[in-house]
């Protein structure tokens, strides 16, 4: 153990004698000598969350104006206290929501990595010169926020980092074609000065987004990672229970000469999808000649019609960037050659709104199991009921799991409102979604104490003794 | 298991028939029907990090301009690989520097939600309404980075949150007293328009932040959530193993009456600190009066004084904020009152750079244990060396790592540049500052396999059998 020496801050005492003197007596070590850090290692422990205390506040639920421009998602996400806007187009992220979208983070991580994706970081504020060299400063026209430091020099706030990863790399001369594939990614906020935000998540100014940009040594090596990277986000819907298509796109401002999309079939799309029932061919409508009605592949059969939320999108860019910026390698004769790029998006917070919207009811919400902001809720009976006096069987529980089940380490919150009914905080905890809702009432005073539990992803209502209910919840995926 | 419906991309066979066509089929169904997603939820597994592949680009080592405005941290950080210049005080993070940056977020989160902090996420655009409300438009001065959307309204990028958050609690009408205290934190990126930017991560423009806002009842409450954040940055840094002082601050634009700075004693910090040896009281030497030389508290002691670099600042604000929006709860007596709050903000990409600047050597980087990128680096021999045969025996030491210690998984790197010598590689590890470095040699070819383990923090070096080496390891705390 190191030694270290504090100083410590006993001012405190003359500025506000009674409370302060008392609140840095407890916790500072008040006399500068040197000491031993006994604690230096010690990890805290996390206290149960208990629905009194969680910022999901019921008020806003009701009291926030949805506006004309709205969704499912959106109502539902502000009702539950899951976000709060800000501004148009900005969102609070509210402490339920940024558990959820943390836990899709982790499910991207491993995605992105398991195909060789190594994460980084760049930074918002992009220097206007990068983007003049590949033109989209005029082209991007007023969908970019743009400013100026104190020096009067221009920036963007990137709302994609196309010029800035390709600049990293055309900055070091040494890149080997023994390195390549390279797939860099991030997961920033980006910005995006919409002319009408709306949808909630679905379609703001101010949003989370996965960006990963890949870099190899020939045509064919890129085409390659473009499918490895294709097959990672349809296995990454797929965990996430999600029913998703995968269609032909324009390229749009970002460019590059082949691009797919990925949505989820929902009503409120702003895409339309056409996908042949013969073949498989699906694209987006706005890649087809207006007026086509077959197929453009086997021209035989008629097109089936979806609307879409687009939640990642794919564009192999070829050499379009790595030119501009003079990104290259060291080939395998010795020779500097143009790196052969292609780069991947994925909408996080629009991944979370869209899957609320495509899984929820119209007044409950209903999450991919991963992705639940907590797996498990308790409920303990009610204050001054017969059952009452089981609810250190649920205080239990909570330890339990907690100790017993890695899975759920800090998945399980207690609805201690123990002041209202089951029946209400059962209403409560539907439509907050929880996975699995655990009611210690009557049946938890027998003599072989059995626990009603509610499985909402199906809807199934057992009643376990503990055991079975351990054995049920270790049997939960977590990420 | 649900059943889900996908259309494939089969246009892909159109495009480029070669190429594409394989990769379409290999990795997507082409047949329109309903079928089983098998691998709904198979996790995918990361493969074990190579040296070769890890994207540390070494030119960028010695290419980068450093400049005049330099220090240790930001040195190391540049030749190790860990930071790109991107625009001045704007850097990239690359994958190794971002590994540690994660670990610290958590280690954060861990303390933060130990003692009631609850994780949100605000927008980085701040209404310029706002800040007029609170009278920070003006005061913030060039500080501030400020932009106008395509409708011409005004906005910031927040330097900090107090007008965002307190504006968030006032829209809540139904707060209880029962709830409070209530802790908010987020960990963000922050945008400050710097004159002078320097010292890399130390003073940038764009960094990273955790700014935590507490609400409580009374002023005495108040002041014990004041404590009990400042014990929990203390006990934080503690588990960092860095030596860190608490002084007496000014509440500058934050505004308040009580402030405190943590600082970690480095010659390069820009803060100077005056701490009384006689009865513990330290503050920074701002806010004393111009040429006082006794300690104010004891009237007796000469001060010691210190250079430290400002890792934590604490601000109790009382209702300087939460009168200017109106943020109040309801009281015991069922009566509106006003919440009194604190502020509280750690400098997260900052706590990186410091923590290296004061644990490095001039040429090495040594980080806190629990941030190090990687524990363990393993070093196969030599390709074509008498010992070239145990490079099994490292193979399989990565695997046991891997499978047998839960505390490692994701931990390993494989140092697999064979064609360098065990000593060139030594070197760069030792340069990087991986805590644990393996080296497979001649002595794990003898009957009894013997590795040479050489534990960075302390420079200690000692041969170990296989068992011994995992149970040394076993003992590795991470996060």
């Amino acid at each position: 153990m190191e030694l270290l020496m504090h100083f410590c801050q006993c001012k405190l005492r003359t500025v506000l004698p009674r409370t302060l003197s008392r609140v840095g007596r407890r916790n500072h070590h008040c006399t500068p000598q040197s000491f031993h850090s006994v604690h230096a290692s010690s990890k805290p422990v996390a206290p149960t969350p208990l629905v009194s205390r969680l910022f999901q506040p019921s008020n806003l639920r009701e009291g926030q104006e949805v506006g004309d421009m709205t969704c499912r998602s959106q109502r539902l996400m502000l009702q539950a206290g899951l976000i709060h806007l800000s501004n148009p187009g900005c969102f609070y992220y509210l402490p339920a929501a940024l558990r959820s979208m943390e836990k899709l983070v982790r499910l991207i991580d491993e995605e992105m990595q398991a195909i060789g994706g190594q994460k980084v970081d760049m930074p918002a504020l992009c220097a206007a010169e990068l983007w003049k060299r590949s033109g989209r400063w005029e082209l991007m026209g007023k969908e970019m926020f743009r400013l100026q430091d104190r020096h009067n020099i221009d920036y963007c706030l990137g709302p994609t980092h196309e010029e800035a990863v390709t600049e990293l790399l055309a900055s070091q001369s040494t890149l080997s074609y023994k390195q390549l594939p390279l797939l860099l990614y991030q997961v920033t906020r980006k910005f995006r000065d919409e002319q009408k935000p709306k949808f909630g998540l679905l379609r703001g100014r101010e949003f989370y987004m996965k960006d990963m940009y890949s870099f190899d040594y020939s045509e064919e090596a890129a085409l390659h990672t473009y499918q490895s990277v294709c097959h990672a986000y349809g296995r990454l819907l797929d965990r996430l229970g999600l029913r998703w298509v995968q269609v032909q796109a324009d390229t749009g401002n970002i460019g590059g000469t082949l691009s797919h999309e990925f949505h989820l079939p929902a009503e409120v799309g702003e895409d339309r999808l056409l996908m042949c029932e013969n073949c498989g061919f699906s694209a987006n409508v706005e890649t087809l000649e207006a007026g086509q009605t077959d197929c453009p592949q086997c021209h035989t059969a008629p097109f089936t019609e979806s609307k879409g939320i687009e939640v990642g999108h794919t564009f192999y860019l070829g050499t379009k960037y790595s030119q501009v910026f003079n990104a290259t390698f060291t080939n395998a004769q010795n020779k500097l050659a143009m790196s052969v790029m292609g780069c991947f998006g994925l909408g996080v917070t629009r991944i979370l709104a869209a899957s609320l919207e495509v899984l929820s009811s119209e007044d409950s919400i209903r999450w991919p199991g991963l992705l639940a902001p907590y797996q498990v809720c308790i409920l303990p009976p009610k204050k001054g009921s017969k059952a009452s006096e089981a609810v250190h069987l649920a205080e239990d529980l909570v330890q339990n799991i907690g100790n017993i089940l890695p899975n759920l380490k800090g998945e399980v919150v207690m609805d201690d409102r123990t002041q209202l009914t089951i029946g209400k905080r059962m209403k409560d905890a539907n439509r907050l979604g929880y996975p699995y809702v655990v009611v210690v009432g009557q049946k938890a005073m027998e003599e072989n104490p059995v626990f009603e539990v509610v499985c909402q992803q199906s809807g199934e209502t057992v009643f376990l003794s503990r055991d079975a209910l351990l054995d049920l919840l270790s049997n939960v995926e977590t990420v």
